[in-house]
């Protein structure tokens, strides 16, 4: 099947566009944060940046489903779905860091082909497109789009290992993290969906996470993969909606199956 | 005593100016970073940084002393002192988070009046002068300098309780973080001295951290306290050389003694 990808591309960062232009204003200002049914911390600029991409979709591509984390599935008549998490780290969010991200995907039959990272407030913008390397503009240092690469460690030993919680890998359907802490060179912790842009640049190696939606992963697999890394669940498995949740993402695809065989030991 | 703030003041920006120029080309970039014989990363932008403000502080102020983390003490003639971090949270650094931090302080008799918090890559800059309110200038937001102040939140329970990351906190003298995890709002991680920053803007409302020095904790007080903060140990005592490492930062100073409570517990 062959995609349009070009118009596809463009509806993409204009949904990262406009989301940006809602989300900024609320950054750092002291509007009261909401809580959800599950009591994680939501924004007003979380649910009015994902009406407007809502809206933005409605007319650019009314045959297209679109599943959001706030306002769930809306059922389409095509094979595409755009997958929108408007501020995934609601706590970097609301805590004044500009480590969260606007998260975009589009899928077919399931299997995401675009994902967009976002940080609104840095312009910072990651962009994985299936079969393309991905891009990166990174407004704080340069400003044009530039396609970037994971770098390859070769071993546990050599690795910057990430993950945004102690309270997310608490969660973990199995305790061998810290297997995998005990054999890497260090740890830092934060980031969200920014440290998967982060590892796709090449300055983290491995993220294990866990409790991970589809809108949370699904943007990052073509932006990781299209920087030459691997996006995969914890047993090492593609990532699928009925996953578990665990995410394992490696900048050296060749250093999957050694966390894989910490994280399942 | 009577302090000439304004041309101290005027010197701790230009330490941070010079300090900035110098760092931001190694931000992202792929020079090796050297490891210390305490195994902590440390990168050639962190040593030269520090070379360059002690190459300015010898033409401005040679009578007064500096500490830095990376050259030791060099002795004053004077009762003024310099400390200096050239690059606080290098993991941060190491891993493309533009969360690090520059910091600079200048005490009197041992106790700092002056401290900056400077973020070289958004933009960021913290000053606390001991008497003034807080000033901040956030690049990301707006661009002047202007006055901040913490938040007062009325209890540990509707509080956001930051620390920079657990290996940190396995390190405590006391393991008694996780009574006051247990009693906050929510955690987050991940930050370094950025995390002072954010509580002195009101984002956060306590910080514990431990296994600090010096460099690391004199800046973070003039700007905390000049907010409407408090930093002291975890024991609820000024900060001083020969403290124990623990630092404890909240926004609410009506908060101290219930964090204090659960940390010493």
């Amino acid at each position: 099947m062959t995609h349009d990808f070009d118009l596809f591309v463009q509806t993409a960062h204009s949904l990262a566009d406009v989301a940006g232009t809602v989300i900024r204003p609320y950054f750092r200002s002291t509007i009261g944060a909401l809580d959800k049914s599950d009591a994680s911390p939501v924004t007003i600029a979380d649910r009015m940046a994902e009406r407007v991409m809502r809206a933005q979709l409605a007319e650019l591509h009314p045959d297209h489903a679109v599943l959001g984390e706030e306002f769930g599935l809306h059922e389409g008549t095509s094979r595409y779905q755009w997958t929108l998490d408007p501020i995934d780290g609601t706590r970097a969010f609301i805590t004044g860091r500009p480590t969260f991200g606007t998260l975009i995907s589009l899928s077919h039959d399931g299997v995401p082909i675009i994902g967009v990272i976002d940080q609104p407030v840095t312009g910072e913008r990651w962009i994985g497109v299936t079969g393309r390397p991905t891009l990166f503009r990174d407004d704080l240092v340069a400003s044009d789009f530039q396609p970037l690469t994971t770098r390859k460690r070769a071993s546990l030993s050599e690795a910057d290992l990430s993950c945004t919680s102690l309270e997310m890998l608490e969660d973990a359907p199995r305790p061998n993290w810290k297997t995998l802490k005990a054999q890497v060179k260090r740890m830092s912790w934060g980031g969200d969906c920014y440290a998967y842009g982060l590892l796709a640049a090449g300055h983290i190696d491995i993220i294990a996470e866990c409790a991970m939606k589809p809108w949370d992963w699904s943007a990052l697999v073509p932006v990781v993969e299209g920087a030459g890394g691997r996006v995969t669940d914890w047993g090492g498995e593609r990532l699928r909606i009925g996953s578990d949740g665990t995410v394992l993402a490696v900048g050296n695809p060749a250093l999957l199956d050694a966390a894989v065989a910490c994280l399942r030991s």
